[in-house]
């Protein structure tokens, strides 16, 4: 059997070991446009701060493990074709282009930064984007040797740079286009972050809200100036475009593969699209939410993981159902960690539930103990069933702990009454008496129609 | 209406408070034998040790905040008797003895230090047990005069006296009559228990396992050795005795009030004793164990919160189940986190269950970060259903971040299938890419016998 993979980041790379081991006899190839393979992406603000001062590792699999398991992986072959009915690809190597058989077909083509329409984007050296090894040696080189930045977004990836950059005190203008920060929590949760990040110091950056980036300026292929449709300039050495990222389509668009409401790639439980003997995972997917059963689109790389396992399981015969997606994640921005799971109050009211929230702000341990931190929780339920639908974290390092416990509920569809009932561990140096999710869970069960 | 509560550290004192809220106009009455009401216990460890220098950082409410609240609380009154059909308690308060009438009477006396029995225990000054306000003060004044001490019993208390007095400069030994330290864990963890421990520096601390203390000696009230069965002697300038809890039952036994399997007072899920208008809550009470459905007696303080919260909503006439617990549960020892919840292995197979285990060791983030911890989780799942049953996390403090989502788990009665689809958060400074609960969940779906 030929396996062939387009793609090596996080859901190829998985799909592939997952298949050979399999599938021991199968033929199992990967190709890639990228330079490297099997590389964790999500490191890259933690390698630019200097977290670890070698790139290579964030190599998971070297090309040279991948021969050593019987995996074939081409590097900077771009594939230009997929032929459904002939069950080939067309790859344009470096020496040639070349047509390649499969039996099976793993599309895992990944998504890239979106870039917003920016006059002069494409005429400078010092405008990045954060999505491959090279990016991240091209921006940490480029960072030593800069006083100043602008990051444009502020999303996760664009709060991850801001760190790395105060870190290596560097003087940063985050510019947002919406009205607030880190807009994928709900705004008064946004509020908080953003208090908690001023509250940073020493605090060598400032956040512009409200500002759409219109053009660049520059000399000799270097960025000098970003200036906004309200007609602010900054002067800066260094850009970082971090305005979010859309799927990798086009191969599967361009070959009949239907794509869902998102626009990623749509695919059924068992990963496999819309053409026979053609699977997808990865970011380049369309999810399933569990909570809302919607489609869905959320592009991260402990879901990619599972996607990769399971389209390689199904590729092999082994029938194995991904469920979907709760969006459940995490992040860190100097002094704050940001976590959430499942819809925010904004979707639950766009699904059509008639959203109730408690917002609880208490110490991460007893208010006694030495080190004593914060965390902010906001916890999102149905006021008709009493049904949980998600929940927001802000605080500091330990706040995402209750997140993963939330996600946990959602998965089994828990009430508040139900939750209300759980046995979370106390104890002084981890926790108060009550826990911020059974304080949420009190106030909630004064809000929901069915009693507590 | 006469609310009359019997002790007031945890439940009894969320009780009052909680039924005066509820009903304003009532008489909230609070009796305790103790000389502090309303404290934090899982704080002395920490108090001892020197986390915070005023012992009064542990209590929560004072008698004059009750007073305000019209709440009247007799410390240092004894409750003699409950007279059940006259619904009246006899009080051998400081001055006289007298008896007070009830409508509703909430019983939460908690639990005291087992004692086991040591020839010559009541002759000295310098041993003492973990309980109460006094034992507190009591032993950090012994401690900061002291070069070495012992600790008889490795459980929770223990252990967190350990970390107290070690990190106090004192030498310790700590006797374990069991085979092996921390046995409210199975066998496996405690090994990795103790193999953590005994990686800290300065390691000024011996296990003797095996061995039961049988005798003091001393002179002049000051005990000066310490003899086990099998004939080893410590020299020691203090001794703790901390080998578990008895609950406080015989007050309530005696008024002819039924107790369950556990020896603690028996209650319905609304609290309620088999005596007419008299409840319990706290550690002297038995709860159901929500995994196995059976009585169980985990006696800790959220547990008393919860159920000195549901005892006063029902005696105020307000209708409200507790479920039960899970015997979730967090401890730190020096470098150690241990934490868990559900049933252990060894209560699976007591309770028919045919359980199967996977032990996953990992970093507490994607190993390339600064500061990576380590995390050992084991959790069990009952191989006929596929049912989580428990789990277990001991390493580095983040250890017990996912003990609660598998305790939200238990909750819910998920099966290893279910928890196999959650959607947990990820990023490089918080976990590994898949969670060490997955890959429990991935190695459990290969032994259960429904297939994942």
């Amino acid at each position: 059997m030929n396996i062939v993979i387009i793609g090596g980041v996080a859901a190829g790379a998985k799909a592939a070991a997952k298949i050979k081991r399999l599938l021991p006899d199968s033929k199992v190839e990967i190709y890639t446009d990228d330079t490297h393979v099997s590389y964790s992406s999500c490191g890259l603000p933690y390698y630019i701060e200097g977290n670890f001062s070698d790139y290579r590792s964030l190599l998971v699999r070297s090309v040279e493990e991948f021969k050593e398991s019987g995996i074939d992986v081409y590097l900077e072959s771009k594939v230009e074709k997929i032929l459904i009915p002939q069950q080939q690809i067309l790859v344009a190597a470096p020496d040639k282009a070349r047509l390649v058989s499969y039996d099976k077909l793993i599309i895992a083509t990944g998504a890239r930064p979106f870039i917003p329409p920016i006059k002069g984007y494409e005429n400078f050296n010092n405008v990045f984007t954060v999505r491959k090894i090279e990016d991240g040696i091209n921006i940490r080189e480029k960072m030593l040797n800069s006083k100043n930045a602008v990051i444009i977004g502020s999303g996760f990836i664009g709060l991850e740079l801001l760190e790395a950059f105060v870190k290596n005190g560097l003087e940063v203008d985050l510019i947002e286009k919406n009205n607030r920060i880190m807009s994928s929590f709900d705004a008064d949760m946004s509020e908080i972050i953003k208090a908690r990040l001023e509250s940073y110091h020493p605090k060598t950056f400032r956040f512009h809200i409200g500002e759409t980036v219109s053009e660049f300026f520059g000399s000799n292929g270097s960025l000098t100036t970003v200036r906004t449709l309200s007609g602010k300039e900054f002067n800066t050495d260094m850009v970082i475009i971090c305005s979010g990222i859309v799927p990798n389509v086009e191969l599967a668009r361009d070959a009949g593969i239907e794509l869902g409401e998102s626009g990623a790639i749509k695919v059924n439980k068992i990963m496999q699209t819309s053409a026979p003997n053609v699977y997808a995972c990865g970011d380049c997917t369309e999810e399933r939410h569990i909570v809302s059963g919607r489609s869905a689109w959320v592009p991260l790389g402990s879901t990619a993981n599972k996607e990769g396992r399971c389209a390689a399981m199904n590729a092999a015969g082994i029938y194995t159902e991904f469920e979907g997606v709760l969006g459940s994640a995490v992040s860190r921005c100097l002094n704050t960690t940001m976590s959430m799971t499942g819809l925010t109050e904004l979707e639950a009211v766009q699904f059509g539930y008639t959203p109730v929230t408690a917002v609880v702000s208490k110490p991460d341990k007893v208010a006694y103990m030495p080190d004593v931190g914060d965390i902010t929780l906001k916890v999102i339920a149905d006021k008709v069933t009493g049904l949980l639908l998600g929940g927001q974290a802000v605080g500091s390092i330990g706040a995402d702990k209750r997140i993963n416990a939330l996600a946990t509920a959602l998965l089994a569809h828990l009430t508040v009454q139900e939750f209300n009932q759980n046995d979370l561990t106390y104890s002084p140096p981890y926790s108060t008496t009550i826990d911020p999710l059974l304080n949420a869970m009190s106030i909630l069960c004064t809000k929901v129609s069915r009693p507590c």
